[in-house]
């Protein structure tokens, strides 16, 4: 179900990464990511919307409101989230650190940070470990900085594509981590993606928050939205390919290359979701507009007791048709339902399906990715989600997570 | 945590009940009661909200528009949910049986089912079943039917107020069953509650959703809303207390009992909750609107991230207060709330309290029943909820419940 070798990751030029062991949490393990972002680029950035959250988003959003961001530094095993005033002293302490390597303004420096909440931020380990991740700093650091940047994750997360833009080869590389808290509203756990394509800083943003539409906001383990939760893509214009602007026809191009990275990330998240043991899309067709479309599909994917029975096997039709029927569409008509599993349909009219058997429908679940396809029969409007199930190791892990 | 054995449940004149070993799921089992109703009894209930409802829920919908109820028939090990038009047809024809015996028309009858979805039930062993319930019906046999209601329940769950009405003795009593897919809106799992006031039907409906709002619909396991939820308040007017009509003064002192006995009730489902090894009260104060405290004790109660950690008793704190930013309260200020587990502050100003240790923390948690206390300082509304946590047994239970 999940990958564990990353695909080819290829390096996007005018984009560096350099990772390093700066004992933040647990000493030895790599935990300190520095991105170096060549002069000139763009950069765009999509936010958590958790009212709390954490100190490096604050200063983060508060940077990008000043001037173009030149470098980003990462960090694993403290969110520096819920630590109050000294948590957005700490967050700029190692801005200016950064800035001081950077030689750039600190304002230049965004902050992204993952990890356990509340606990203070190892401030000194993480600025005495920068050096070390500047000096390793090279377009080719992709996997080191996918590794570095992971929590409960049991594998790294990465993607990559190639297009051409009016004959000029353009690369769109992305990484991101992310395994539990996640139900990401508008913005995902962590993820930085980088293009050196040349595009203009309107253009880019409304480039990252359609893929990331159609991608993060598409994926949920478990209902929880992080208070960290952040993505960010960057051009640097290194490419020959000509710069885009806003209403140039190239950026849908470069819009589908990044939502298919965004896409493959996302779904790496989820075949890594904390215990996952099967990846499944859920998908809600025919219905009246989008929104009841999400809300069904968000009800299948977030509920125990569908998440336990595709756990264990189960094809019980009747936990997903509860489901549907506790969304909260108020007149929806359950006698025009149905329900597959891949090729099966398990329910018909709101009901059993009149030739559906137990074997087949198990024969479906024993597979590790498998669809869930709800028909409203309400109009022409279509949503997917993608989720996994929830399995004894999901209570472990979170159970465990501090101890 | 939870009791084993059933508080004294005092009789009701006028209301009798039987149960039986109908063999519905299981041979040897009880698994089939019969309640019998006084000549002049008024009766009130509240169904599911689930769109998607169970064919007795219907039916029992639809008895109850067109004459007052004589007799209510349940069964477990069987919901008859998601079994179409048969289903319809199985619960009409146990009604029209258990019609025949108590030599009342079908209307009469109420039917209620409680166990696996989407199964036809199995009408003739039901109907067989019957007069032996007939045969057993006394008033004195709450505790049998309390045993005879319960799936995957651990314990029968009973409570039981004796009031004095203008001098007059007055019983209310009443049980429930319920353990898992607990998120009941407007109505709960199967609750059967009795008193021999005598109230008008208007009055007596009034009086049950008032105590409904206040207990079953302040409770969560798993946030997913049963099929087949029903509770229904029959009083018999069979105590010597003068008949309460729409203004009564006693209706208030009626409905005081009636809440007792349900929150009582509630509880007990929540202790009982599916691998539920701590009972956790969420409270939230202070808020703009009782619609917003509602929010964010949901989202606590809901999270499976703080309920892991309660089952480890770990005292995240971290993970209550992203639930409560994630709750959808636009406008709220973290640095405004605080945070209590029972005596312990663990937040104060959207930060971790600064005399706070973890040592106090997991002190609260060690209990098998604690407060967590929500502070949100932005008004003057309260409202509670009461959960439980997510544990290895709640995903052992639900991944082989049907197995």
């Amino acid at each position: 179900m999940k990958n564990n070798a990353l695909p080819v990751l290829h390096p996007v030029a005018g984009f560096r990464l350099g990772a390093t062991r700066a004992g933040i949490r647990k000493p030895g393990r790599p935990d300190l990511v520095v991105m170096a972002l060549a002069e000139g680029s763009t950069s765009a950035a999509v936010f958590t919307r958790n009212e709390f959250c954490a100190a490096p988003v604050i200063i983060a959003r508060e940077h990008l409101g000043k001037t173009a961001p030149s470098c980003l530094i990462v960090n694993t095993g403290n969110a520096n989230a819920g630590t109050g005033a000294s948590g957005l002293a700490d967050a700029r302490a190692c801005c200016i650190a950064a800035a001081g390597l950077a030689k750039v303004a600190a304002e230049a420096v965004l902050p992204f940070s993952t990890g356990v909440i509340g606990e203070p931020l190892p401030v000194d380990r993480l600025i005495a470990g920068l050096p070390d991740a500047f000096a390793h700093l090279a377009e080719d650091g992709w996997a080191a900085a996918a590794t570095a940047i992971l929590t409960t994750d049991t594998v790294p997360k990465g993607a990559s594509r190639r297009i051409e833009l009016d004959g000029h080869a353009v690369t769109v590389t992305g990484i991101a981590k992310g395994a539990g808290m996640i139900r990401p509203d508008m913005a995902t756990m962590l993820a930085f993606i980088a293009t050196d394509a040349g595009v203009d800083a309107s253009a880019l943003q409304r480039c990252l928050q359609g893929a990331v539409e159609r991608s993060f906001n598409r994926i949920t383990v478990d209902g929880d939205t992080s208070t960290n939760d952040a993505c960010v893509l960057v051009a640097t214009g290194r490419s020959s390919a000509p710069r885009i602007a806003g209403n140039d026809a190239n950026i849908a191009s470069l819009g589908d290359a990044v939502t298919a990275v965004c896409i493959e990330l996302a779904q790496a998240i989820v075949r890594d979701g904390e215990g996952a043991t099967r990846f499944v899309t859920v998908s809600v067709e025919r219905g009246a507009d989008s929104r009841e479309c999400l809300q069904v599909a968000y009800t299948i994917a977030h509920s125990p007791l569908v998440k336990t029975a595709l756990f264990a096997g189960d094809p019980n039709w009747g936990r997903i048709l509860a489901a549907v029927g506790r969304a909260g569409i108020g007149d929806l008509d359950i006698a025009g339902v149905d329900i597959y599993l891949d090729e099966v349909c398990i329910v018909r009219g709101g009901g059993r399906a009149a030739d559906y058997t137990e074997a087949d429908g198990e024969r479906v679940l024993a597979r590790s990715e498998f669809e869930i396809r709800v028909v409203l029969g309400r109009g022409e409007s279509r949503e997917l989600v993608w989720t996994c199930d929830l399995s004894y190791d999901y209570v472990r892990i979170n159970a465990e997570y501090r101890t």
